[in-house]
């Protein structure tokens, strides 16, 4: 597919993550506008919330755009996401006879603020990326034992938490937990000294099921794609994680990126999941490509020096498509809903150089990574800056996600004194 | 303390639920009220949403009962808290002034249908009875490995889904799950066999919180108890928990008792928590009793048939209360809500008809559990009622909690047909 020429020439450059074929949903404000919904178009923002005022965007009796987050739009159905879509693709196509209307309503992406584009309902996070578990399971439990059996049958994953999802650019203060060091008999309380990042894509529900749904149903419920960075504080998992899982080792944050690539933008990246060993049992299996082939990146940035890419993979390489893990979430008869959000699990290729955490990076912290600035890291230091980037390559455009970043803030002295 | 008594005759009966000490929370509606919050008063309940209207209740500028569930009232911290509880008191106490008033406001319960009584935010599920911790561990891991290394220094739980909570009274389907039999080499898609209750009161968030807080500070942020059945699905759960804890097993159904009782109704029932082996870190520490003195019961009536009582306990056997369990929930930073839900953890006491779970009662299914209608059960079965109670004992009252109670429906036969 080609790029879809824009009046927005900004646009039409080969390297924006936002061309007229992305549109992808966001929230931003600015000095003077307050929070509201916006679609990237090349370096600008279209005001969604002036659009539907003027009645230049009317899809429904009801406002959509009155509020500061997508939720809305989602619960309107397929049927209003593709309207929307074609409403934007006609104002914003080079030659649209509305380029005048819509133009007044561009506000420079440079001078907004970009918020949480969701309300998000409740966050599942998964654990279907084969080369992840394989090497955190080999670095646990040793490379004979490193699946567990049930990893090849299930997509695993596990309840989040929702309250701590954050934007992109929101700081990340290094949390205290309760973790024991082998060298002591009994646990402490004291700041994570092996916090890390996960490399993850996050897909959304925007269709809500009360029961048991196929994965066909569960494609079609997705209603767009985030990048996601479930940040991870390995030291505090290792204790608390048997028997019921990983709990505040998980619960200081995780980013988002700002920006919801819908799904239709992303039809022409379909890709398949990789061979399987054990065939899935029906209800799982593939029923066509549902995976996307988007090149993701991470760097790391030292206060005030230079970032370094330290892996490079793409979310092709995952196991289990989202399809199949919402299909998978479902079938208890757990009722899912629209904003919820589904980590798709760290996200690591079969090279060294592709593997998206630091716990792997570095081996479980026995081999250093090198920065290009000559700093060293095992796991991540107070004031380091992590930006994951992902996009999807088209013919002479691509498909972007904007950045998913955070900052490292040292862990407060006395968290209970603040 | 001795009983309060009402004007509201039948809140003055020893065997009420809801004397005057109590005034719990819910939300109800009749054949001609839609849903409201009301205030369980003997065999009556008192209507919220009509007494603001009338101004009976006028504690805020805005006003809460305009919604129908609590969350509102609880938003707006303790001192709304205790001014509702005493201008409640001071309306229904014998001679009160404004009885002429409030009499017309007061709904027969046998005609009211009885709702969820919050929008529960996040559900977190704790494992914080010692007992039920041992016998599980036990069966599982043999009685030296029985609880795992970090028992009894922190209390272990995990992210349930807020999406699956239900108050009591609604049917409960028997999920479908991925399950692997002993004998066979691989999973297969089939109806849980190992269908299970577990016996638990749940703590409501009352106050939000954005950074570690402290075991004081968290118990003054909790609104309320309720009544929980968090149904599991053993089998689906032995084959998905290991590395990441239950997920499916457990996102069919938790039912809630529809009353919140709140914290200042069991304020003359507090107690402390058990012995310690290992003194707890300095932020768990007990700093008082948090516990609650709540005689508990599980009784489970097969289809047509008189109930038996399987279980019988107390809250007291917990080893952390839900206070130590928020302060730990709140370490890692992770923002907490109002309207959060903490379960417990299965309450058993020590001996075999304390035990508040049927994998415990029939020993994992080896030793079934004959009710006093000679039926036997391993786990439950189709149309199986299960009820749970709970209530505080003073002189000459109690303070209940209602019934927590749930039917199960049979599998579906295909359950992507429905």
């Amino acid at each position: 597919m080609p790029l879809n020429s824009s009046w927005v020439s900004s646009a039409n450059s080969a390297e924006t993550d936002f061309p007229l074929n992305n549109l992808p949903y966001g929230v931003f404000s600015t000095d003077t506008l307050d929070a509201r919904c916006g679609v990237a178009i090349g370096d600008m923002i279209f005001d969604m919330y002036a659009a539907e005022e003027q009645g230049i965007i009317d899809l429904t009796d009801e406002p959509l755009f009155d509020v500061p987050f997508w939720n809305e739009l989602m619960e309107q159905g397929p049927a209003v996401w593709t309207a929307l879509r074609n409403r934007l693709t006609d104002l914003l196509a080079e030659g649209s006879k509305d380029q005048a209307l819509v133009e007044p309503l561009l506000v420079p992406m440079a001078n907004a603020t970009l918020h949480m584009p969701l309300v998000v309902s409740e966050f599942t996070d998964f654990y279907a990326g084969r080369h992840h578990a394989t090497n955190v399971g080999t670095m646990f439990r040793g490379p004979e034992n490193a699946l567990p059996p049930n990893w090849l049958h299930i997509p695993i994953g596990y309840n989040g938490r929702a309250s701590s999802v954050v934007v992109s650019g929101t700081d990340i203060r290094r949390p205290w937990g309760q973790l024991k060091s082998p060298d002591h008999d009994l646990p402490a309380f004291l700041p994570s000294r092996r916090f890390d990042l996960e490399l993850e894509m996050g897909a959304i529900v925007g269709m809500a099921s009360d029961g048991p749904i196929t994965v066909d149903e569960a494609d079609a419920a997705i209603f767009g794609y985030v990048l996601l960075n479930d940040w991870s504080a390995r030291d505090i998992q290792a204790w608390e994680y048997q028997p019921l899982g990983p709990f505040q080792a998980k619960a200081t944050a995780t980013s988002i990126s700002p920006w919801i690539v819908t799904k239709a933008a992303l039809e022409p990246f379909r890709t398949s999941t990789p061979d399987r060993e054990f065939e899935l049992l029906d209800h799982l299996k593939d029923t066509g490509p549902m995976l996307y082939d988007i090149d993701l990146s991470v760097t790391l940035a030292p206060e005030g020096k230079t970032a370094t890419t330290i892996a490079q993979t793409n979310y092709r390489e995952m196991y289990y498509s989202s399809a199949q893990q919402l299909a998978h979430h479902s079938t208890s008869g757990c009722p899912m809903n629209v904003g919820d959000l589904l980590g798709s699990g760290t996200i690591s290729g079969p090279t060294k150089s592709e593997r998206g955490s630091l716990l792997e990076l570095s081996w479980g912290g026995k081999e250093p990574v090198t920065l290009d600035t000559g700093d060293t890291r095992t796991f991540l230091e107070d004031d380091d800056r992590l930006t994951l980037t992902g996009h999807a390559k088209g013919d002479g455009y691509r498909v972007g996600f904007g950045t998913c970043s955070g900052t490292i803030l040292a862990a407060l002295d006395d968290p209970y004194k603040c």
